[in-house]
């Protein structure tokens, strides 16, 4: 198995030199809650690659002098990076920069190859050896193979496509063009705009072209390769796949910041939607709507609006969560240190309890406990997803089956097991509202893979490397 | 001048040793609000004081192996430290140990002395060195001196505070005692309680007795010392002021957390309550009321309440502002990468925006400039305070007054200055609905200062250190 | 050109798991005078390879906690890295672990390849992609694809020596076995050995044996490949070149530890030989010999036993110069910073002083002006090798030849140029002596380069990193 | 009991700014074999004091950009810290620098009061407070308190001295003075020069002088003060006592770099004299002699001048010894990884081996058995000091008497135990012919202490601070 990467893409691309690290960092600082684990910049000043990248979050990885000492470049990419645990070495974190008979090539990728394990398997046969267990490295190994028999990076960049399956919105740079690619099932967002100085932005969210002053233009279409160049902007569309789109149900439900909109549906408006539909699917007689914050916040206001039952701010959250963060052991509890109910809303009140997911019941369990504590009259769980059934091929951190308490338990076992009055999961068909009609993939919740390849989860690892940190 | 010690404060006593310093760590972390500049714990082992402090937030400063090389102990003190611009120094950090004649003491504190200048001129003059330029080290020196002619320290701590004017909620280790105090005014919260296991927890807020499992038992009184030791808890009432209590009216508005219950009252009711007032005392038409995270979402709700306008979530703040995070320069603006719109809440809305204070104006006036831009038809500032208008003596850390705008404009022409449609300020006689009456210091907003000494601002610094992280 | 490599490799190999992450700590230590840039150790725990490696020193790389997180494990590879400006990235350090079709490989080099761009290119030709500019990453590619044709890995190494040419002491490791190799030349040197323990350790100097208590059993011979696994140790002679040695004639005279011993002579024992030499070949009337420290003072001594003029101890290095020194600008003497001269032995002494070289002349002008300033009557330079007068192609960090003082001045001039009475230089046929008889490469003194094929020295680099420590 | 202080000191006057910091940076590096620990330059920039001070050497903790962000001025102080173990935290780095009644003060110190305790005791029973336990903690505050009584810090300096007893070479910083003194025994080396730019320079050994270009003036006399002011240079002799000098004679054996100077005497060309004193008291039949590096280098070969026999460079100490190395455990062997015999100069070989001490005989018994398996005939150790038998109170850190071997064995016995055929010690009346019959304090050797007070070496500590680094 390779490792997962839920991350943020970013590219940029000036027809003059311009402080591109820069609008990198506030454009990956933007990113940032795609992907805490590691970051990188690669700059590109007339061929020449300057890169860094570490462990860390974006302003601890860049300090002001460690920035400045990249010079100004017509192009730069960046990575923010999410791992899975034990994969977090500074040996994977992006974006990769490899040399190669044309040049150098610099890549960042955000997803999961369905087929990586057997391109791994082909390239090695064929003598290719690899330094990391990333699939950003069998991308790659793809493109420089295909760059040998092509006439430019962008027609690598299309025949890698024929070959290479699965989740994967890229950015890649060469030296003298910046290259995005979307797959053609459309798992990850990708957009592009552009600032007042003409400098085109490239993002895995719409909200870190906001941040930096660039102007949104489109989103890159499932399967489209997007050419920045001398020659403008260039759109490939062979790739493209008009019937089907399956991006991740869970960029709307959770991954993805309130403020971006993807593939054109606003990602805050999704979230009040799933709220409002809660309230209709599962109603119930209560006196307030509580949010489990952030990422609950807009489904609790939603179900409010549509309830009519007032909105409360009742659960408050520690914003100092950091990377270093020791987690309590013994009789501290981590959902006490984490996040606290307010007494004085939750008394004496009937509570409709607002989240985005159950995964192993645990956490849910832990907080009614906090709200039974501080004084609730009964609580009612609302789920803004469905239940959980299906483990994810293309990137999204899904616990394994046993673990997940949907797949051992029904509503009322698991409502009893955290301690709810009763619960409310959002109904799956909801899911194509929430879309707009559009297609999404939802293979986690009803395990219909629109790939026709899995990765083989089991692969043991041959090598460890230290938490370089 | 000496430092402003805009900081929280924490304590530990039990009968057996326990691990006081996890338990300072996770108490410490729930105070992080209160300052984010340095912490430090102190714990005492049988009368061995083992300390350590450094620049950072608390989960930077304390790693796992950090933590686990502290003696378990009876006893602990600890300290978050808020510092304004300069004295963000290693050895300004709390608690400050020092050795004496009877034994070790350790002490941190929260506030600011009136009467600083004047008791270290006259330390200085009988012999007293200094070794930072905190109130603290001259607390030190006071309780000290005090302790020469006293039985006990409990004694030498009430004759300081004939001695030292101001606000100060502060917490002292001797070799056998934890003792707290408050000053007669209780500009400053403190609180304590304990947990199941008897372990008595004192601290600045009522949120870190729940996050590490502590009952709240009530709220230290304005002039009271407590004393916890093998024979109980003794309370010296002596400096106790029954007629006026000055707690500062901000620790409600915006420095504590809004799951904190202070001298009786919920800050998350409070800010509500503001939200309330606000919307009677400066009623508009509008579609959506909208606050600015995180301190102004309460009063938002508040005056949606009252209102009847539908609260909505149309601002999105990053929540990765870090200590190191490089401040933008030249066109990137900070606002803009700090704080976002969702233009499908706010486009061709009438937006009533709601926010804790304007200090400058400048920040007030490029949120209304990102609304503006997201397609609000008309942008109505309310603000949950009055307007500051007098320097503080006591701890928080106002601007000069010369950039205070509302000693340069009136509302009109702050409302024209920030660009919005009207302009709101609370009421100062709200002030008082704020504290049930029972009295608050709002001497920024109206200049009645309860103390009679008042620091000379001007005093020049002798010493300078390098930033020494 | 890839960059250069004059490092230390050490490798282990342990029919039972023992702790040999610290037996190659403390082996790497003892050849860290090969190198101070960065250092790496890798432990192959039953097939499942741990690595770390970063810039720094042996103890500054390896914390005590950093050293304990290695597992045990029957076979280890390390080394410590010396590089030339500009290539000191994390990136670069050894050993490079790369993933293939039959697991994991683990690369330790000393060296530099005669052929390492056209092997480069033929690889990059069929597709391989590099992450770093370094040739171990080359020979990590070769091998790669010998393996794929090969049975085992060491006839895939043996078929990569038909194809790499240049200088190279290699030690490899994949998950059963442990092989070095040593280039046909034998330009680097390579020796085994073992402790009582069985554990077989090998080294690119015997100092390294003698620290971890490993006894010397004997050099590896030029050409030779000894595999270490659980069949024993066997040794394939196939590329073994009998008529030809060509020891890089600066490991005696300047790179190795003078408590080595290099193919079958002591170091130090060949310095003090030179001493003599240079006593016998430019004799001079003086009072006292003085040797400039660390390695000049060897040379002295033979001089002074050969002269009989006594030997004294005149210069005083400063022995804490670290990686992290700042070197002084204007007026500051970077020369005084470092050595000083001992007045009392000096003044009013006609002074033999002996240096292992001249490069530019600079430093060597700035000691003649010390001695000269602590009372020195004259000052008769000797150097303990030939005039540098050709580039080195197999990893020896010469200067251009456009700086090299002895391309552009006869003795006379150069003498004048350094302020020196005197200069001798060692005659060059004094280096048959020297080895023995056995054979040198010493073209940087005689330009008889040994290989057929040569670096081209002016390839651009694409790419370039930030400093990443 | 007070930490030992066997430190290095540095101070700085110019009559205008000049680049302060960088001269102490090289002078301390000059003093660094005096204390490894810690060390802290404080520049004064017209009364504005700016400090940095860590635990680390002076390359460690001075970066480049950290070294550039000291303003330019007229005076500096500096210091380099040796500590015992359990003292090695931040806080006892120096210079201190404290602020009081006339301004700012910074203080570097070198020795060990022998009335620390009843100082300390007095100035807490008057109520100072304590920050450290260093005895420079100490002289601050006596000095403070005596400035209050005096018309000038001179003055103030001058009545401390009447107060403080026992070793202190000491360097003090006013806003408009710079101010050296040296205690009346004169028991640590203190000395000034100047540069051709005319900036003074006071330094522990006149090495330090050289190093940044500064000419050597004099010693300061064993209770001297020095005023360098705006007035020039002035000397207080009051407390000069010219009868009884007691520099500590460990500075010639051990302590200071043997190009330095101190009172009159080379340090190298004193200990070449006692190897000739062990040459002419202690004769044998022998083959070569060998120092163990760094410090039995001199005195080997002045017992090779003297005796005839040919001196040898025989053991090698690797140089990368660093402040973070890992000692080892088990069956490796720290001395065999710090020393190695050249087994071509040793076997067959009847060795002197010549040291500077022998204190627990542990490190010598291995040195000779190192020997002895490079195959010497005979090992006849010569030691360059005469026997420990008495506990320094003076700053030089001795061990415990129960540990000291002289303390319990006889030679022949320490001969048997540590392995040597034969043993000699420095006769204690040489001592005399190396301080040229001006008097050293010998009290380690025959227990007879100058000073009146000692310090009770069991006092408790109170309190503990974790390692802060």
């Amino acid at each position: 198995m390779s490792i997962h990467e839920e991350c943020g893409v970013l590219g940029i691309y000036a027809a003059e030199p311009v402080n591109a690290a820069e609008i990198a960092y506030y454009g990956l600082y933007a990113l940032q809650h795609r992907g805490q684990e590691g970051c990188g910049i690669t700059v590109n000043d007339d061929g020449v690659f300057t890169s860094y990248k570490d462990i860390g979050l974006v302003n601890e990885v860049f300090s002001k002098e460690r920035l400045s000492s990249f010079p100004r470049g017509c192009m730069a990419v960046a990575h923010t990076r999410y791992s899975t645990t034990g994969g977090n070495r500074r040996s994977n974190c992006q974006p990769i920069v490899v040399n190669h008979q044309k040049g150098s090539l610099a890549i960042a990728h955000n997803g999961n190859l369905s087929n990586a394990e057997k391109l791994r398997s082909e390239l090695e046969l064929s003598g290719a050896i690899f330094h990391t267990s990333s699939d950003t490295e069998i991308i790659a190994h793809v493109v420089t193979r295909e760059r040998l028999r092509k006439q430019a990076i962008e027609e690598a960049v299309s025949s890698t496509m024929d070959l290479i399956e699965g989740a994967y919105s890229m950015i890649l740079m060469s030296p003298q063009k910046v290259i995005c690619a979307r797959d053609p099932f459309g798992f990850r967002p990708l957009c592009y705009g552009k600032t007042e100085d003409e400098i085109y932005v490239i993002a895995s969210e719409s909200c870190a072209l906001k941040s930096v002053g660039a102007e949104f233009i489109r989103d890159v279409d499932p399967g489209e390769i997007l050419v920045f160049s001398k020659n403008g902007i260039e759109s490939m569309r062979g790739h493209c796949n008009t019937k089907e789109r399956r991006l991740c149900v869970f960029e709307y439900i959770y991954f993805a910041r309130p403020d971006s909109v993807i593939d054109g549906i606003s990602v805050h408006k999704s979230r009040i939607e799933t709220g409002r539909i809660l309230a209709k699917s599962h109603p119930v007689n209560a006196d307030i709507v509580v949010g489990v914050p952030d990422s609950g916040l807009d489904a609790a206001l939603g179900y409010s609006y549509e309830s009519g039952i007032p909105y409360q701010i009742g659960l408050i959250k520690n914003k100092y969560i950091g990377r270093t963060f020791i987690s309590p052991e013994g009789r501290l509890d981590q959902v006490r240190i984490k996040l606290s109910a307010i007494e004085e809303v939750i008394r004496n009140r009937r509570v409709v309890l607002v989240d985005d997911s159950i995964v192993r019941g645990t956490t849910s369990g832990r907080i009614v406990r906090l709200l039974r504590e501080a004084g609730a009259l009964e609580v009612h769980m609302r789920v803004s997803a469905p239940q959980f059934l299906y483990p994810c091929y293309y990137g999204t951190d899904i616990d394994s089956k046993e673990n997940l308490i949907a797949c051992k338990m029904d509503n009322n076992e698991i409502a009893r097991h955290i301690g709810a009055d009763s619960l409310g999961y959002l109904p799956i068909h909801a899911l194509d509202i929430l879309s707009e009609g559009r297609g999404c993939c939802q293979a986690c919740f009803d395990g219909s893979y629109p790939t026709k390849t899995f990765p083989d989860m089991g692969r043991d690892r041959f090598e460890r490397h230290l938490s370089d940190k």
